[in-house]
């Protein structure tokens, strides 16, 4: 047999059916199939090769009473990729379904010998991501994000958003300054975005009344912990004519619960396979005050500027968990020297200090989204980013454009991979992205 | 009357429906209505006002002996935001629907005087883009934008589709090198992506049978002219185990035939309003080999590489519309000197010129897509690399790729904006962009 035959490769990939197909068929039926080598078992006369597409695998039987001399399976190595055309038997293999093979043709070339295998370390599975992912259990986060966003988009389409696509060159540092990637812009400074945030207040202050947007942000921070990559996937919503930030809470929690409804309908068994993990549909996504919860936490757990720490934030998942059997919960009426200048002020706190109509998400002990009520009268603004002793003129492209009449607005700021890494309770959120970028990692 | 009151502005707002909304309803009912002022007329004891929101307008009809004292008018101007409380009347306005009005509030502050106006320059106007969307033409492409792309994913999701979130900071300068813009990545150069070319190959190369991404991608060309744009929005689709450029072809037909057919259904009167353009759905795209086209140009119309100028393009689509009546056609089979080191190559032309399995999709005249089939056999890929003079070195992560099995590919990279443009006819393609980056502009 010639295992190189381009023409003819082409004339069977023509017909090819998926993996997963041969389930619909009936035995004895010929069929022409296509994917890698998952592994080689040469046993003489007769020898197996396991295949596998995307959908799943299958074994190849090889017999030289059918197809003559089967030395040509010493040349074939793992993950070469074939094309064969055979019959569909009833067989003998019990974890696979069988194909008895009459015509086989690479595709492409031979591989080579593999630089990974399951035990390689992460950093190494990531060098050769490609390789990576072939498995199963390794692709279902890319797989479960492309659903998530697909379910997310459903419900914003249905309700009347208008998709945005704000620009991610920014002509000046907005956010604080730090932690933002630099640009050479025809040799002027510009800045990648770190957010859409003042984008999408823009498009509420034109008119329009409903938005989103799901595309990466960057955040030029040097953290090596496993919550932190420097381009993540943002899901920004805002919306228009709002009257606090519950009007917001209610739209997510809405969200929530439609999307986390189409995962478990979709995707219960594949999260029970790969992950061993139950998904929980929030029934009532609680609200605690941040003055509770610094009752709850403790002293220990709240940073100087009224922030909590990463434990804290697990210590008041447990009391959830625990108080109201739910993974979510809302952290709200931040305080105003934890938040930033464009959030609303609210009512003070019992001891007066000031905070801010603002709520952060918690999935799981882990935030995952942050939203708020903006302000949107001019002179406030202006008065917030000089109590926050920001660079004004920075700052100034933004607070133009509440000069000209806004209405009310809010919205919030969604971690796409910070939510999957913590529903499969993956520890890596590098696993959860196709091509992580840390301070090190620029490659693949 | 008071003109601000937050308390009850809020819990007006609460109630608030669209001005759209007052077609389902009878006269004499009570509405909430918000918006923006479009214009005012005061003319004494009775005055009117043109409330504006995102869905249409209406006429506020303010009478002295209905609200008291109507002087507050003269505090009030264009484009400050209301929230008003009134009767849905019948009215004598031939052109607008009229509501009574009972209560109104200003939302936020008054706005200050408008820098633009309908005879405002494009700059102007897009330096004041967020007044300049107020106005339903200006803002009705990004509302079709965000349809078109809805409508693909229709497409994309009912087919098998797993959308991918690609890196857009990379390692190496990638292709060519020249047009890139150079990120401070923690102290070392990285690169925007000028495509997710490379990546979308991987995810194919991973397994991944059927990938699209629709994202922002990054070109440092300093060019001024009414098509080019440094940030634009990229529609990538890539495929597995095809056979041929047509396979992706094929696919690409389907999807312009269903998305037409979407925009006819869902927007032909909008379209017809606003930029007088009729829809004309393909019943079958045609294609022309760059040979042919040769012929049909002219040797004026060919560049030194065999690429043919933007005018090339309009002489073909005229002669496609005059010959089939069609506005798409595929350009097919390019010369290999004119297309980059992963394009498959082909059959040579009569006169012996090598060619390309690629093609260019052409509407109006403009290219809007550009696609292959790939090479993905490692020692060709290598070779072509070296035959083009690139970087090896550069290009090594990608050439990894490939050297452990790899299916068959193609694909394509579609321009959204330059879609939009060419459907609405739009001049320049600045307009189809909510925030358009070019060499001058980093702002808003």
């Amino acid at each position: 047999m010639e295992l190189f035959n381009e023409e003819r490769a082409n004339e069977l990939l023509k017909n090819r059916i998926r993996t997963s197909d041969l389930e619909k068929l009936e035995y004895n039926k010929e069929v022409i199939l296509a994917g890698w080598i998952e592994n080689i078992k040469k046993m003489g006369k007769v020898s197996f090769i396991i295949l596998k597409d995307r959908y799943g695998e299958v074994q190849l039987t090889l017999r030289e009473d059918v197809i003559g001399d089967l030395s040509f399976i010493d040349e074939l190595s793992n993950h070469t990729f074939l094309v064969v055309r055979g019959e569909y038997i009833k067989g003998i293999a019990r974890k696979w379904k069988e194909v008895l093979v009459k015509e086989l043709y690479v595709i492409g070339e031979i591989a080579q010998p593999l630089p990974i295998d399951p035990t390689s370390s992460l950093e190494k599975r990531l060098d050769y991501r490609w390789i990576d992912l072939r498995n199963d259990r390794n692709s279902f986060p890319i797989i479960l994000t492309s659903d998530f966003v697909r379910y997310c988009r459903e419900y914003f389409y249905s309700n009347g958003f208008v998709e945005i696509f704000t620009s991610k060159i920014l002509g000046a540092p907005s956010e604080g300054g730090a932690e933002v990637f630099e640009i050479n812009y025809f040799n002027r400074k510009a800045y990648l975005a770190q957010s859409p945030q003042f984008y999408k207040q823009m498009a509420i202050v034109a008119g329009f009344e409903k938005v989103f947007e799901i595309a990466h942000a960057y955040r030029a921070e040097p953290s090596f912990t496993t919550r932190h990559i420097t381009e993540f996937v943002s899901m920004d919503v805002e919306i228009g004519y709002i009257t606090s930030h519950h009007d917001v809470m209610d739209l997510l929690e809405d969200l929530i619960k439609y999307t986390m409804k189409r995962i478990k309908e979709e995707r219960e068994d594949d999260i029970k396979k790969y992950y061993n993990v139950e998904i929980n549909v929030p029934s009532k996504i609680p609200k605690i005050k941040m003055e509770e919860a610094y009752e709850i936490i403790g002293k220990d757990e709240i940073k100087p500027n009224g922030d909590i720490t990463p434990k804290g934030e697990r210590i008041l998942g447990e009391y959830v968990k625990n108080t109201y059997g739910e993974d979510f919960f809302f952290l709200i009426d931040w305080p105003w020297t934890a938040r930033p200048f464009y959030h609303m002020k609210g009512e003070p706190m019992k001891d007066g200090r000031e905070t801010t109509r603002s709520f952060d998400l918690i999935f799981k002990g882990l935030e995952i989204v942050t939203g708020a009520q903006r302000e949107h009268r001019y002179s406030v603004l202006l008065k917030q980013v000089r109590e926050k002793g920001l660079n004004e003129e920075n700052l100034r492209f933004f607070l133009d454009f509440f000069k000209y009449g806004s209405p009310t607005m809010g919205g919030f700021g969604f971690g796409i991979e910070r939510f999957i890494r913590q529903l499969l309770e993956i520890e890596n959120i590098r696993e959860v992205v196709l091509l992580p970028r840390d301070p090190n990692r620029l490659l693949p």
